[in-house]
């Protein structure tokens, strides 16, 4: 697959439909270096996932029976709401975890929305069973081409934008942002996969030298509670640097965001920043890195109480 | 007074003490428009106050005695921050009313702190007579020429951003930002002056033809609850289009911003888009309008809890 192409082709597609969202460079979080940032969490529903949806629905032909997606919470919300913008119906599934924020975001949308027991991957059975008895098409949450290359756009548009890092840190959870970010910026910037101790199949998978499946939990598992790492994620991550981060220190970083720069996100949107914070990823005194602000669905949701 | 020397001045020396905030233009605030919006209140203390501040610091002689400031809070805090990071002792006053996110963000700076009873004059008065008695130089929330050089620092660094407006709407308390952009803009772009109903200093000023006492009150009067309009504003002022937006459209507006991107602002940050958002004013169809996110330090502290 030729990535590059791919991506160009997306951000095209996308353009009108995805926000640009706005970049920085912070030197209040409490670092001896500056960081450069991009704020795509305030991309429509909040996360980078529109891309990928409305690359998806636009790039593809779309059937009768409209679109499914089962997600943690902010996939879903970004596929209803590119259905929704492009006039196709919605089936989505989302786990119990997800919680009330991101399952009223969903209900916003007016999809049609099921709350599935348990954890992510029950959600993704009944979605794929929905797909089979119905026709409707699945808008996978990160394990297919053109979510990978609409979530690359957030790494071309960065670049327009005058990134200037040496070094990105991205959040990893079935590996769909990361797979973009690989895809637009390998051989020209280094990546890093930062994922929670307790929520992280690529870190897994590349210490197995395959995929295998991993247990979930902690306070970012309703974004990065993926079972297994994605395969296209799997391919593009070989040899890459890979990097856990506790949940304290995520927690840790998103009240830094907040109380340097006003910036509240949930746990997910907060752990690259938490591998800088924490220092398990450590840049060289000459080495410029970026951190990618990924999601912004925080629960409970501060203007809905 | 050469305003835009002034502020130009202004610009070079608060470089690297002030936050370059991000801008980005948005269609999804439920209007028929685009709406571009300068996210200051990601700036250093969560409101563009850090400008004034610093600017004064930097552009006078401190004497032994330090700084005194009054506030509602965010000039308070922006002064504590300015005089901890250059190193000077600073006492603010801040009435009751600034509220406890506001306080705890002041005391975080380690600055000599005093809540004061009642409402922002009488926390001015009280630092006026600590000004006296001590020598420490006051830095005025609104009404001073380095204050308003510091504060159209923010219509500078937009302009350089790539600012396409023809029309920007501020919000307007005791006057300093909007002086900013109407020293900066005037000529070249409309400036629109956005009050609450509740605390609305300038409109009263403009409509009586002299600087007016009012009583303040409502959502936003702790960032925007000036008895009387700056004098530096109200010469500056003549002649230029203000609003008022009740407290309901300024919520609305806040819940918009949260809800669209995941922008989460007190109520003074989001009054200036209340008044696109309620129709107060309404741009012309080829006006094109952008907004300034003010302030961002919103009570209860989300993450505070």
């Amino acid at each position: 697959m030729n990535w590059k192409s791919e991506i160009l082709a997306a951000r095209n597609r996308i353009a009108g439909y995805a926000q640009v969202t706005p970049v920085m460079e912070s030197r209040a979080l409490g670092l001896d270096y500056p960081v450069e940032m991009k704020l795509e969490h305030l991309q429509h529903t909040g996360s980078f996932k529109a891309r990928g949806a409305f690359n998806t629905l636009l790039s593809l032909d779309v059937p009768k029976a409209g679109v499914v997606a089962a997600s943690g919470g902010n996939h879903g919300a970004a596929a209803a709401y590119a259905a929704q913008t492009l006039g196709y119906p919605a089936k989505i599934f989302v786990p119990e975890l997800a919680g009330p924020s991101k399952i009223a975001l969903i209900e916003q949308t007016g999809a049609d929305l099921s709350v599935v027991p348990g954890e992510y991957a029950n959600a993704l059975t009944e979605a794929q069973a929905h797909e089979e008895a119905t026709g409707a098409m699945q808008i996978h949450a990160y394990d297919a081409p053109a979510t990978v290359a609409g979530q690359g756009t957030c790494f071309a548009e960065w670049q327009a934008q005058g990134l200037q890092a040496d070094t990105v840190l991205v959040a990893v959870g079935g590996g769909g942002l990361i797979s973009g970010a690989l895809a637009w910026l390998q051989g020209a910037r280094k990546v890093v996969a930062v994922e929670p101790e307790t929520s992280c199949a690529l870190n897994a998978a590349l210490q197995a030298g395959e995929t295998v499946d991993v247990t979930v939990s902690g306070i970012a598992a309703n974004a990065l509670g993926a079972r297994r790492i994605g395969s296209i994620c799997f391919g593009l991550a070989q040899g890459m640097t890979s990097v856990l981060v506790t949940d304290e220190a995520i927690a840790q970083a998103q009240k830094v965001l907040w109380r340097a720069h006003r910036v509240l996100v949930e746990p997910a949107g907060a752990a690259a920043l938490a591998a800088l914070l924490s220092g398990v990823y450590r840049p060289e005194p000459d080495e410029r890195v970026a951190v990618l602000i990924c999601g912004g669905n925080i629960s409970p949701d501060p203007l809905n109480r």
